[in-house]
């Protein structure tokens, strides 16, 4: 039997493995949105069986580790957000799929793309779901804080892309299909922000042992 | 200190507690919506600070007896699905508040309902939350393999929704608002539902020991 410190360790790196692979399903599922890549969006959907694999192994190993041993409060605290935040990567994979079935939908529309925010949404959105995984992995309380502060930024910006669409909609009954893709590609990107801020939230508790849940004058 | 099985007793009673108040919070937003009653909506928006204090007192509590003790197989499952079940209800809220706002965003059109299937889906998504925490009470498996079933008659109803209700916005430019408001209402049924999926299939875990995730096959 390995040592405990040493599967916590395998565990991290599994983590991050996934987490890799997540981050590359948005950037790819992003890319099929803006650029209409049917190859990235591809991708994403042969991935997703693997991630989904991913989550039940890390889960497992989770598990176990708590079942095993009477883990210390660090360790303990570790354990309970691993199983969180590997949680939350796995949904990150559904979204990502869920963008990319927005993504094929809109490819079979001759429409014209309107000048609407999508991109600069994703830009934000793929900075705060690197950033949340990143200080997970450097255990860094000021960085998992900036996801905090950028997520009021992500909601703002779909505010806007709401109007956008709405107006866009209501301008030509043809627009009404395309409009609504887009709106749940931002929703998605929405949600996807809301998962790198639990992460976020966990890896402060993590490093400070404080919960921000549900705390928004704690957050800023 | 309380013995094990009594902390794990009073676990139990107030995940039920919660989900006392997340049926109740589903079937309020829903009369919001079909109704247009303003008191139900007032009523999920005020509970809902109640439903995030008690997933961190139950988040608390379960964390604390994985430290305190070295359960056996049977219990650490219990633990486990609890944290799981404990964080889909939290969302449920979550789900609940955001149809609220949309009932109240709907409350200020003046316009003609069209007869869209919102009120059947919202029975169904109303009667899998039911189905799946009374399947966790009882430990029912077979309550909890219904639920699993009822997830795909959601999400066709889901479909036959949208398409009635992209057909509604085309045809009149002020259908637009109103008609994206109610397909995000559909959308939250849609989660609602999915959620009651993870709970029935953390049932059939904690019953079973059999893991259904990801196995559509294993499912039907």
């Amino acid at each position: 039997m390995k040592h405990f410190q040493e599967e916590l360790e395998e565990l991290k790196n599994r983590l991050l493995e996934m987490g890799g692979l997540i981050e590359s399903a948005v950037y790819r599922s992003v890319l099929a949105v803006v650029e209409k890549d049917t190859d990235q969006a591809q991708q994403v959907l042969k991935n997703e069986a693997r991630i989904n694999q991913m989550e039940i192994e890390i889960d497992d190993l989770a598990t176990r580790l708590l079942a095993l041993q009477q883990p210390m409060a660090v360790d303990l605290r570790f354990l309970t957000a691993a199983i969180k935040i590997n949680n939350d990567l796995e949904r990150m994979g559904d979204l990502a799929v869920n963008i990319v079935e927005r993504a094929l939908a809109l490819m079979q529309e001759p429409m014209i793309m309107p000048t609407i925010d999508i991109p600069q949404m994703a830009r934000q959105t793929e900075s705060m779901v690197r950033k949340s995984l990143d200080a997970f992995v450097r255990g860094d309380a000021e960085l998992a804080r900036t996801v905090l502060l950028s997520d009021d930024a992500v909601d703002d910006l779909r505010d806007i892309i709401y109007e956008e669409l709405m107006r866009f909609m209501q301008k030509d009954p043809d627009n009404v299909r395309p409009g609504v893709n887009f709106m749940f590609v931002a929703r998605n990107l929405e949600r996807l922000a809301d998962h790198a801020t639990n992460i976020a939230e966990d890896v402060l508790f993590l490093v400070q042992g404080v919960d921000v849940r549900h705390h928004a004058e704690v957050r800023k």
